[in-house]
């Protein structure tokens, strides 16, 4: 499941840049349209590193998965593989209203997928396995889903707000959090 | 094989989503010309999903390959890659009659190859092997089956009765089904 | 390297089927465009399976790589990765003679890549290693690049000649040879 | 991180190949225009399997790691991950000067990444480790990194310049290994 996830992961962050559309021009002027959909690129390819990064430690945890397990996770992954879809769509309308919401919705989403695989995995190790104390109150996590919903709806208003509230995500989860490591080291 | 298979199902459930065009305009109008491609999306995604999931327990119950079954896979992935094609040409016609008919027949060739592998590996593994009393007499892949070659047919009368046969079937695998998963720890 | 060539070769068999452009019409009739294309990618799908075979079991007698057996392997990926771009212009060409020896003129460069990586493990492994008695005098390889050069220059006369050409050195690998096997078992 | 990492660097170097875009006429002629997207995707697959190489060599001597080293990971992977976009603007516009500087920047970029990413791995496991002493000087990453800073600078003056430079770049890091090294370090 592990290689599964991080090759879908890697292929959703990759393909990405496929997105990027080769402007015609031959000087800079010509990249200035691709300006907005780069800089929707790196917000989004910081984001799915983060999951990477998250999932993979969450995995290595893992003892023995089933089958609900199993679609927990191809359920998160759904929603990854529709992040591509959004970035593009919010950076080719130059950080529109509409296009960053609903790039907070996918984003939404997919925190509570990855929020009910935990669930799930806590539920089949048991209460008091290493994973769960591991993941303890997943204070991140819930803060994260919190902020996006507040995001996608405060787009609506004014763009940038939704978008500082994302990179306030990125920002929150960039910031080194040894809790999980610990706790697995020990 | 086991990876290579992995890698060939993540790259095909994943480039798919290229398939959702970027729509132009930036408001939720714009977005809806988009929603059947993202509805067959859901659906294929499920349906890979399914692949994907039984071909890997498949696999673990596998101690030897040789060229017949390493064909035999290869032919699989072959039905599979094409789903990418179907999905986005039901998808962009709206759930056509012939599109939909067409999407049944992919679907169909993949379960027939899927049927030929599982025979493949139970002649080389032997009647008697775990292998072998693991797959049973694979009642769901033969209903599934059966489905698809309706779902084909009956598609070119009414649309809906093809894609609703075709959700039966991701149903059908949804629901869990510890039979081979017992076999095996046993 | 083997996950790496793997992975690679993966990723060119699936991305070929982003060539099959969706067709605009809904009806059987608006398929008939793609079906040069489709018959094209039959053969590649088929051509890098048996690459992927024969590399895969190629590697698994590989003891140890230095720098130069790396940049053979990747000499060999680079000629593979050209395949969708060639299939694509035959396809899309309907098979006309410029586009199907340039079709050959890639395999061949793929044939003589491989080669020439099967000497460098070789000359690195030793004329008595278990590697170079399991390649032996690898006469399909060789006959393989015989054919490829002659399909390449007879396409420009009738295209369907080198095609035909093309499909024999097909069934040429398809039929089973258990000799390297056999060998590796040993 | 490898298995990522590996499956991140082989997405990038074969969807480069989705750049080359199939001509309309099936002769010749029609080839001509891909000619020097042909080039610069050359010049790009050796690029990256040199990373691929010397990423794959450096994290065989890695031990352990931690979120700082994941992150230098994923800097680095980002700025390969624009070769496609760079590549395909270069080769498009038949290598004028701003596409094949800015190609030069994204380059530079990687360098420093890579060079950042030693950094990381270096405080981690200690300036007395093997992966300390393995890395050494670096002499030719530096080498590279001055030169590419060069090259993004000249090639507005004359393309030619700057494409010469990165042509040299990939000779230095082609010619094997042990020898020029030994020479350096004395």
């Amino acid at each position: 499941m592990e290689a599964f996830s991080d090759g879908v992961i890697a292929i959703i962050i990759t393909i990405m840049v496929l997105e990027l559309k080769v402007p015609h021009g031959a000087d800079l002027a010509a990249l200035a349209p691709v300006v907005p959909v780069l800089l929707s690129y790196v917000l989004s390819f910081v984001m799915l590193g983060i999951y990477w990064n998250n999932h993979h430690h969450l995995l290595q945890a893992v003892q023995h998965v089933d089958g609900r397990i199993l679609w927990a996770n191809l359920h998160l992954l759904f929603w990854l593989s529709l992040v591509p879809f959004v970035t593009a769509w919010m950076g080719e309308n130059h950080f529109a209203s509409v296009p960053v919401a609903i790039y907070g919705v996918v984003l939404l989403a997919a925190a509570v997928a990855y929020y009910v695989l935990t669930r799930a995995l806590i539920s089949l190790h048991g209460k008091t396995s290493t994973l769960a104390t591991a993941i303890g109150r997943d204070f991140k996590g819930k803060l994260s889903t919190g902020i996006y919903l507040a995001a996608a709806s405060l787009s609506l208003l004014k763009w940038w707000i939704g978008f500082s509230l994302y990179v306030l995500v990125a920002i929150i989860w960039l910031v080194p959090d040894r809790r999980l490591e610990k706790r697995l080291t020990e």
